[in-house]
């Protein structure tokens, strides 16, 4: 499957914490910056997110917001 | 300021393409990746993002989609 | 690739119109509703958006929001 | 009330799953296609939300990724 | 029609401003902070969108990031 | 900080309420009007976010959606 979204970055899970309809997951990308994002606890289970398991970050350029120093 | 949003990328603008209303401005974070964000015209006037320039990208944990290997 | 976003629904492209820096994309899916998606235009190019072609359109369950009549 | 948001589409709804402060909310749409919803559970109640209630899905168009096969 | 975004904010128009496929407009809202929001040319069209015209600003809990002072 | 968000609404919390990943804030606006955001329980304990502290809510011009009565 080839996507619109602009920006798609390669990580490995680092941790993945549970909510009651939601969970964190936490991804370390190339380069060591790490994100967090919120999925739903059946995405988790569906695509075998744990620690250790190659992932990658889909973000559409329409949802972020650049910041710079004051 | 602080944010609640769980994502704040730190990178160095490499280009700025200029729409009506919008422009695309395209980040390279630490470790090469590049990031592609959508924000106003006059945002890129006000923040003066222009290519070299030292910026963040802030990315709510709930606005990233994961994805893995088919 | 497998998404951890809940809502993958497939149908077909029936028109795009181009702007600066987006694309206005509208895709019939299966039942017959339509759906319009903005994406960049950079986008339409690499993934070959044209009429007729099959398209999917990815939605966060996050970015939903519901309606019932007042 | 009249939205700017470029899709409404018309369904019912056939499960409601609650978290601690989200729900998730499955619609049948017309054709037989389902979206998954995610929505407070304040919202759930003030509409009335249970399975087989008439309900529509609103979703910016900017919030929509295209995806078509590899 | 109600909604589950938990925001709906009451406002007034006080500008528009065009793109190819999108349209900015500014709102104020009671106790005149104003609003600025990113819709197609066409919702602006079709709901008739102008100064002086009395809109809301519905916006998902979801997508609002809160700050406070560093 | 500044940020290429075309939003900052000043304004002070009323109430927090946990969920097990999320939580609800409530932001009362210059002009009484109140704003709900869903942020992670992180980042309430990170701002310190507690009934009576200020905290701006900034939201993205592309996240917002225009209502006008039908």
């Amino acid at each position: 499957m080839r996507l619109s979204a602009r920006n798609c970055l390669k990580g490995k899970v680092v941790s993945v914490s549970d909510g009651a309809v939601n969970a964190e997951v936490v991804l370390e990308l190339a380069g060591g910056s790490r994100l967090c994002a919120i999925v739903t606890r059946d995405a988790v289970e569906e695509l075998g997110l744990e620690s250790g398991v190659d992932a990658s970050a889909v973000i559409k350029a329409s949802n972020i917001i650049l910041a710079v120093p004051a």
